[in-house]
């Protein structure tokens, strides 16, 4: 009997499904349940100038919230689809560096709520916060998406 | 003899010199001096629910727009880098074909006026508006980005 693949490796196997996300190169790295981290190596994903494109750097991270939220929802028990609504990118500084992509919920969100709500109304809408962390703890870019969550099932009326 | 190469085929060669670009497979469609449109095919840029991924969607919006500056800024005979600064983006519509991103200056922009301060101060900021137009006149994305543009010379005191 094998063993059950953790939701980690789950989260990859995803990831790797899909093929713009493939051709970024990006890896899960850390997930604790509240926070996901993504890398990605520079190579992959630099621009003109030397520096990661602008491009790689929201999408990685609006994949680590995508990815942070898909993860909890699994935590959850609740089957549901998750869409970027819309999203706000702040680029920071130039990255010459491996990349590293961190999300989580947006401080003041209540998950209890959130889930509450999906199971009642079979829709929820999701805030969350991400950035790109460089050596010497600074920051690159930064970026708040909003994302509706829907599940899969209706809910029981 | 050979003929100079078209703004146009430039961009292109630029672009293919990105890897995250050419694994979205991005391509000029057509640059009239005021409006830049790239095209993608989906397969190269499908998520896992059969549609284009957003980062994607927000990369190719972002590469139109700093696209349409870097030939604006040729045809004005400026050398300057051009990074973009931030950037908002809405998603409308999930897009299940080709990938269309169309970009143009923000109605409201005083190009001579961002040309001047370029040449004057060495720097100077662009707001840009993209979006992905699909089949029906409907539009799957939204995109308002600011750009910084820096000379590559200095400007003469």
């Amino acid at each position: 009997m094998s063993a059950e693949p953790s939701p980690q490796a789950r989260l990859q196997h995803h990831l790797d499904a899909m093929p713009p996300v493939r051709a970024m190169a990006a890896t899960v790295a850390r997930g604790d349940g509240e926070c996901l981290q993504l890398v990605a190596p520079l190579a992959a994903n630099v621009n003109d100038k030397g520096c990661a494109f602008g491009g790689s750097l929201s999408g990685l991270m609006t994949l680590a919230a995508w990815g942070a939220l898909t993860l909890r929802l699994q935590a959850a028990g609740i089957d549901a689809e998750v869409y970027v609504a819309n999203c706000q990118v702040a680029f920071r500084a130039p990255v010459y560096e491996d990349i590293v992509a961190e999300a989580a919920l947006t401080p003041g969100q209540d998950w209890e709520a959130i889930l509450a709500r999906l199971r009642t109304r079979g829709r929820a809408r999701a805030n969350m916060s991400a950035r790109i962390l460089m050596a010497q703890a600074r920051v690159g870019a930064e970026m708040e998406a909003q994302f509706a969550l829907i599940a899969a099932v209706a809910p029981h009326a």
